[in-house]
């Protein structure tokens, strides 16, 4: 990760992006909050005490006076890293009733408090990075929380209706820009902050190609649908074609067929679906299905960050066909934060863009997501490219 | 299931029931209610909400002028009646945070309080037998209660400390009560109520045998592991065998070993293992290993009801080596009743005698409780038997 | 096990068990001899060195002279005899290409020829036992092979037609036999060979029944089909029913719908169904089905036994309502053949009578065998009862 | 796939390849080559028909004078081509016993000399391409069958002992070639046959960095186990670190821990470890996690493909830090060959170079051969490289 400029760590800011998880919960009651239906969703309480123990694991208790809130807290919210100990697997976090949303909220004052207190007066250079991830990643698990929170709440059967501001812009008239062949420098090379795995800027060579300046609409996909796209083979990789046929897939996920049509479960409730929308809630597959259909493609990574400047993006997260695989230059962090990104390098792919989920200040066009290609919770769509 | 008296149901038994249930309930907060860790445990909301469902579904709603709280309910709240329509599939109740435990305590009022008035005004014969067993239903869920209650706070890392007021008795001296071999007569034959599955008194020809007057104790089945019970193949049946093998088993249910000895997990936190305690929370393979160890067996069930008035029982469940499977003259019920029993008749053990947190006046000598050889969460001990 | 009288093997009678199991998978050819399409099936090869190991190892070697033909032999063809060493476990049988079927049929000779000397020169009394066991062994197994081979040859595409000798009788007219309630004697007690879980005869009180002197036939069991048997919960045990929904079970085991209404594949091909033939590869759950719509019920492996004399049997085991479980006296012999019957004893059904593929003189009314109640590839059928 | 001249494809030629495959198969017997141990692993039997099924589906059955030599072998060896019908599923070919092994010899000698004819004598220009891609088709399928007969007889007992002439050539002193950045052309522009993925040379820019001119020996990859390589998380992918931990590995397939130290089995029997030969038999994540421990990388594809006229290569299949993707201007051939290629890109990485068991004259720089990160019973190794 890119140490950024001390002066853009402040008491206000931080406590900023700590106020803001609470606010994405504040429309759930306890029952919401420990319930883990499937095993890549998190239960709420737990992001809300896992982004809280990042601090107090590496900020808190590296200040010698300090000491753990209660110690076991430190084994029952680590996520992933095994540098710094046991945790509780995470299958089995939807088991974790107690402490309770109230424990994690005293929690979360707690050590808002102890970090205010640190970032007024105690805030020593060599915390600026570690904070500043603490903040990245926080602003990470905020759109986790999105994700997971609709996955619980849309499989559901009463299908809750909820007030959460969230709204996709229509999609207008789709034109495809061309990009000439040439040397492209990717990667990122600012002052702010960044991720390890998008440091290195680094030259590639594209050759001449063309990319729509809009996101495919649930018009479109529905044509898809209709054409019989979810039963044509050809259109499919042989693994994608696997996972839809045994999971009974034929439709984007939060989508029902009933008596009226299709409809789809969003977070203000169960809806009619909008044709001029971009479709969401698909699949690496399935984006690779539609493409193929219409005899297009999905960009590379590399293309879309080139082209980035040519459209307006940031509806959704846009499924690539470029493997999260590292730069030419990359390295891991050492310790802990080095289990950050490298160890996902392999079978999964990259998206770009961010969604309208997404935190505020939290997106640029170097930012490198990755999901395993058949996920469908979290909020991607489709740009389609081709050669020319 | 056999008709009762009518002036055994009145409005104070039945709300007494009904407080009961909730006053199990009484120490969990909301997170609690809702999580459901393994297949065989339900949360305790479901609990509360099916139990009242039970009386909705199979009371209210034959009344003309009785209209669903909510239609919904029906479908979320049943369990396994195929005949009364769809249902929320057991695997999937730990997704249902919604409604919240308050709209489920308020549907227990709105219940309770139809179902007083009827008991009050407008009970017609017909009517009796299925309040009976709605009531009869809710003991045995109370009873499950306890269980799961147990295994979602013994199975989350911080072990929470309740104050349940459940308390095990110590067993004193053991000697063998011999029974002489003749014609006994097996099953209900009371005026009380009793389940459909103990009707039809018949008559049964036994061996000479004798029967344990006390459980097998802490110290007794440590013994047994000391000595290598849980590594000697020998005495295990091959499936028993196999069952300890891949789930790493190597003592019951809720024991750790800890540096300073085995613990375990009780609904009072954790704690010392007291060696005058009958040994709890076994399977049907552990108990019928133990069995084999000490050169005993286990009792059928119907010694086990023939010299039940020889000893004491209620602490625990007691295992016996009799299959679950109907009397001679067992007849289903029809309808959705005939659910309740028989269809559950293949592949279980019988168990007898009732435990700690068998609901108050829900135990007979006749009563056959039943689980799969491999069950531990519920309430179960040894009692050993001889062939002389 | 139970001994029998010494002059009861000769090597007349060794030599002619032995050559009929090579003369049941005399039509098959090496390729068909060495796979395992499923863990409960044996390849034949498997079945050929099996029964071979086991008078080598539980015979020859107890001879001071003799030493292991191939010394790894022993670790190959081990089924589940923990006492005596380490085994391929059993899903891995259809790995094992080598030895090859030639090696396996010197293999036979060679122990052929060894316990021929033995029984024509040295046999000991110690020996006479566990010989006959070893006879009885390889009859059983005889029996599995037929099973296996019928598994083997129907789970390949391209049906292959063999020339077995496998013909059932058809069923004539039904009639109820009445048995009047009383105390009975069950359990063997002659002079010949029988197993340890047959042993130790003991009263039995039975009730008024009356039991059905002809099987069910594919007739009637198609009648079953055509009123929606298999849709119709009601008639099902919990657990039948969820093995039918996951297994997309709509007819016994071989049954094949086509354009020219069911067929079936035998030992000599698929074949029309004959409507009058016994119906055979059913589970438990089906006959218990069957029976339930028929307002009928299984016999009990008591009702059977002592019922037998008044019908014919022999055609297909009979599934009964008993679960496979020791008799009063029941103890487990000392050593690996206390391994033979005394593990299997939970989780199983008792079927009752033997079938056109069992061994001759392999057969008698005490007689327990035992089959999980979802299996199918057996030769079972259904005898109805009901009590009167 | 690209079209090659029209006189490479010669009656001797042809013969010559199809020979090959049988003379690959010459050791195994009739038992061997039926048999399926694990799903990914084919029985020999079945990739003797399925190459001759390849030649009978696409070329002789587009004659109007030709009909199948057996209507079912259609449906039996087609692999997984869905355009051109139904077909047995790839877990169950370790089922079909029959056809048997010499049926299938007689298939490959019959459409032999079918093809003879046509090679001779009708052979029309659209059939060149279909040809050349058959006998592609079976030199891969020549390579598996190393890999499978190796899998099969090194997953049984008895190790059996074979006499195949496979030996990899010791490694000698390794040094790292560097190779300056620039732009280079990728993919194959030559005269003859390639694949389809192999096919648009393009532009790539590429970083300094500098390759090994060996491969990674068997004595340094000991050294990597020795210092603890496969308990230290930090050297692996997150699901490289589940794929070792819930497989328990903890060394390259085929090697086993004796008293004596490590040994293998290799093609000729179970062997002492050559230290100075190239290990074998690692994944991805192996080959990963090894230059992790040596600081160093896996190149690209891209990296390899321009500096392989540096180095030797063709022992061992190389992992590289690709991912198989498609390249900027890859299409699909229509219908049933477009599935030979495009539908895989995607969960698998890149493997460069050949080895000593590829077929002759089927290797290339261009070649882009691919497996998912966790396979290891093909001829795999560690090519290091680092970036300068």
């Amino acid at each position: 990760m890119q140490l950024i400029q001390s002066n853009a760590i402040t008491k206000e800011r931080f406590l900023g992006v700590r106020a803001l998880t609470e606010s994405i919960c504040s429309s759930l009651v306890p029952e919401d909050t420990v319930v883990q239906p499937t095993e890549f969703v998190s239960p709420p309480k737990w992001h809300l005490a896992h982004t809280t123990w990042f601090f107090e694991q590496f900020v808190l208790t590296k200040k010698p006076y300090y000491s753990w809130y209660k110690e076991d807290y430190s084994y029952f919210f680590n996520s992933y890293y095994n540098n710094v100990g046991d945790r509780v697997i995470r299958a089995e976090r939807g088991v974790m009733t107690r402490p309770v949303l109230q424990d994690i909220l005293d929690y979360r004052r707690h050590v808002n408090s102890e970090m205010a207190a640190i970032l007024e007066m105690d805030l020593t250079p060599d915390l600026y990075d570690i904070i500043e991830i603490g903040l990245q990643h926080e602003q990470q698990h905020q759109e986790l929380l999105f994700y997971d929170i609709k996955y619980i709440l849309g499989h559901q059967p009463s299908f809750p209706i909820l007030d959460f501001k969230v709204k996709l812009k229509p999609v207008t008239e789709q034109r495809f820009v061309p990009i000439s062949e040439g040397l492209y420098i990717i990667g990122y090379s600012g002052e702010g902050f960044c991720f390890d795995n998008e440091l290195g800027p680094h030259k590639i060579f594209l050759n001449d190609f063309a990319i729509a300046n809009q996101l495919v609409s649930n018009k479109e996909y529905l044509e898809f649908m209709k054409a019989g796209g979810y039963e044509d083979f050809n259109l499919w990789h042989a693994e994608g074609w696997d996972f839809i046929q045994s999971n009974a897939i034929k439709a984007p996920l939060y989508w029902h067929k009933t008596t009226d049509g299709w409809k789809h479960y969003t977070l203000n409730g169960f809806k009619e679906i909008h044709p001029d929308e971009p479709v969401v809630h698909v699949s690496f597959y399935e984006a690779f299905a539609y493409a193929q259909w219409k005899d297009l493609r999905l960009p590379t990574e590399f293309e879309w960050e080139v082209a980035s400047s040519q459209f307006d993006y940031g509806q959704l997260w846009e499924w690539t066909y470029s493997a999260y695989l590292p730069y030419p230059n990359y390295t891991k962090a050492e310790g802990a934060l080095g289990e950050y990104n490298g160890k996902f390098m392999v079978n999964q792919m990259v998206l770009k863009g961010s969604s309208v989920v997404t935190s505020p200040n939290h997106s640029r066009p170097t930012y490198r997501n990755f999901f395993h290609p058949n996920m469908r919770w979290q909020y991607a769509g489709i740009r389609l490219a081709k050669s020319i």
